[in-house]
């Protein structure tokens, strides 16, 4: 097989495919680019929607969190890293597409690609606050809805190193992650203490508590 | 088997797994419920996000469209909604989330759901605006990606219906969607001639081109 290329960015929502790719022990390249001025237009053509993650096999490109984790989860299906039932699966896509849209695009999207709501930088303040405040919320019903140290099912999934991505970014907007919200915190404990989440930060050169 | 029922609102994006539950010939039940002035707050202990659609089984309820198109297909899984080979489901994914979050959290929802990304009016005209561009980017994006009449492989998926909601709210906002999306135009007249779509409209009482 070809060896896998994934296209990550520092810190960025790659790092859940990222941890997931480690996870699943297959041998796989990185670029690392540099995503916060803006996508780099030299790499457009690798994605012309301008987002990392991008998973590179070979001639096939493959774009978007969800869809790169189902093709990592194909190379190595008995490891079963988005659940281990038809209803764990089901849960896994559930949990990904609300963390994609609603927290990522639509939460923190207003928060740090606040162009993408509004061309009038006089809005953006507004844009702000309200993505600050639907971050809060969406971490509320992440508190809500957890049963214990994984997302899904009993062991690792997919879903505990996505959330493991917004955790973070929670500490970086300060919000008082620890406590307020013991069973993520939890959760995200335990992802720290996994050889796979260690040498993602490692390879990507960021801290987690920040 | 516990008859699943499938909560939608006429034309929502509720639409897509409407018109999936239909292909897979899954006896099923519909709760049509009205979304337009925002969820019922008497309906909220069904999904604390306040969405539709939610699939319910049973005891069990499934939220966010890909994973309800999943638990779908996993009824039925000779029929290959989300794709017959491997790389097809990536893509099949791939399609779903970049349209859940990309096209319809933040481009429609800057449109049509204005208020969730910002709670001063004054900054609406702006956001909508934002919104609308990024609709026609995205429609250039699926015009540019399609190759033929189904949008993954060479028969219907999950994906074909999940686009045909978006190309209807395209004409809701008066784009000319036949001169300037032909392969797009060409997607959806396949799926209109289908038994499933066209059960699904009457069913939510709604029309195609409007």
């Amino acid at each position: 097989m070809t060896k896998p290329i994934l296209w990550i960015a520092p810190g960025a929502c790659s790092l859940a495919p990222h941890i997931l790719i480690r996870e699943a022990g297959i041998d796989f390249e990185t670029i690392l680019i540099n995503v916060k001025p803006g996508f780099p237009e030299e790499y457009r053509h690798m994605n012309p929607k301008g987002r990392v993650p991008i998973l590179q096999i070979g001639d096939i490109t493959i774009t978007e969190v969800p869809a790169i984790m189902t093709a990592i989860s194909q190379m190595v299906p008995g490891k079963h890293l988005l659940g281990k039932t038809n209803l764990e699966i089901v849960r896994t896509y559930e949990w990904c597409n609300w963390l994609s849209g609603t927290v990522h695009a639509q939460a923190f999207g207003g928060v740090r690609r606040t162009y993408r709501f509004s061309d009038d930088p006089e809005t953006y303040e507004s844009i702000r606050a309200k993505g600050r405040k639907t971050v809060e919320e969406s971490f509320e019903y992440i508190e809500e809805r957890l049963q214990g140290t994984h997302a899904v099912g009993d062991s690792f999934t997919a879903v505990d190193g996505f959330l493991l991505v917004f955790y973070r970014w929670g500490n970086q907007l300060e919000f008082d992650m620890r406590a307020k919200y013991p069973k993520f915190t939890s959760l995200v404990e335990e992802g720290l203490e996994r050889d796979s989440v260690k040498a993602a930060f490692r390879e990507e050169g960021i801290e987690f508590w920040v």
